[in-house]
């Protein structure tokens, strides 16, 4: 039997596909669920402590009580100015070490790794409870890119790898050569629905989400779901680039069947590591 | 007196701006103006032919018939996708020659200014003409940008400078570190106005806007005016910065008048070349 699993929860749905995969095979887990950030309705029921994400001493506390030393840190986090933060103690201290400005950046989930670690617990990525959803290559579905989508594909891949190395988003919008836009924090989203009114005339863009170039695979991975599937398809997209490996698509058959109702691939591209 | 100037006309004020300057000195100038980009308003009653994107056959000719020799590039133009342009023979031709992905690119505004030269003609910069327009270094108005907004500065220089050898945009808005948004096609007017909805509380960001690493100052050079210091304050931001040398300001007295009734700084930076 594998440890109790701590996790600290952001949001969207993710944070409950882990603890269905703990329950799933018996494995005790406890919510550290981020207040403003994680959904009341994902986390439920289960075990879990409420903290503001400024609250590290707290959290670290109630890990312990817990019992955890293991611990996985999965669903975006809105990433706060340092005044909605308002960090306790602990929390100052950890910003004296890292800088304020980690606070703009990715590195700050980078050091609250190290940070985690430097406690004593151990940090596992999503990876290893979520097997399932990482991203596997070749088409979901039933369509597949075609020559001027995979232009596009490799397009998107080299600006989203460019705007990764900046510490920036992960997902791009191409069509026919022109990259629509690009993402900072609005979301994919937001990204697709404004891609969906600066779109250009003839074959359709496409989205391509992957990780950062070296991201660690404990943090923030790159997620798709049936709700960007329609998303991209309403933004007259004709198919979404995952990393194999490397991105979560959220229900593998579901996903594929949405693809395929819509006339839309996801194609898992093996990328260089 | 210098030769008749060749206008090749986008979008904007700017075109209006550079007949203006023609006619101050007494220069005479002819307009091709591009449909569907340019703003009749702005062309006005001026000599002008109206072509189409793909009608580059047609423009070279226009251009001899007004016995133009220098040309100059001037004002946005739509990125247009292949079906869109409905390419002459001179202008499929061209493409057969730059390769159709350069649609998409920056690439393409360089492609087309070594096949004017090419056809004989001289293309200048507009700042051989707006000479008033190149943003100085300082601040425009009585506002300048303290040490958290020349920290926020500093990381958008970074993050557009690097946008920039991707060949996507040119400006960039970012507070207290964090990057809210970047420009890829959508313009700096829907970035702000998407900017506006992402800020965090606390001290409010910069809008940075300068040219791409390498960027031609003949094609298609960053431009602020009075409107975007509006669209920056309405979005929360504290200010604008821009490129000395290398960003066009519309009207430096007025954006400065501009910029102190709404409380807001624009400020020239210094870039190494």
């Amino acid at each position: 039997m594998r440890p109790k699993l701590g996790i600290v929860a952001g949001g969207g749905e993710l944070p409950g596909l882990v603890a269905a995969a703990c329950r799933a095979e018996g494995r005790s887990y406890h919510f550290l669920a981020l207040s403003g950030h994680a959904d009341p309705a994902v986390i439920g029921d289960a075990p879990a402590d409420w903290i503001r994400l400024g609250e590290a001493g707290t959290g670290f506390e109630k890990l312990r009580q817990a019992g955890i030393v293991e611990v996985m840190m999965i669903g975006p986090v809105r990433r706060p100015s340092l005044s909605e933060l308002a960090p306790d103690f602990r929390t100052a201290r950890f910003f004296a070490k890292v800088g304020l400005k980690a606070l703009g950046d990715d590195g700050l989930l980078r050091a609250v790794v190290a940070e985690l670690e430097h406690e004593g617990f151990r940090v596992v990525g999503v990876d290893e409870v979520l097997l399932d959803c990482l991203a596997v290559a070749g088409n979901y579905g039933a369509v597949a890119p075609d020559s001027q989508a995979e232009a596009d594909i490799d397009r998107g891949v080299a600006v989203a790898q460019g705007l990764g190395a900046l510490d920036i988003g992960q997902a791009v919008v191409v069509q026919q050569g022109i990259v629509l836009g690009v993402e900072a924090i609005e979301g994919t989203d937001q990204l697709l629905h404004r891609c969906g009114t600066l779109a250009r005339d003839g074959l359709g863009g496409v989205l391509v989400k992957i990780r950062k170039p070296g991201q660690d695979r404990r943090i923030d991975l790159p997620t798709i779901g049936t709700a960007t599937v329609r998303h991209a398809a309403a933004a007259g997209l004709r198919g979404i680039a995952v990393e194999a490996g490397g991105t979560l698509v959220l229900g593998r058959e579901a996903v594929a069947a949405e693809a395929d109702r819509l006339g839309v691939f996801v194609h898992g591209i093996e990328l260089a590591p």
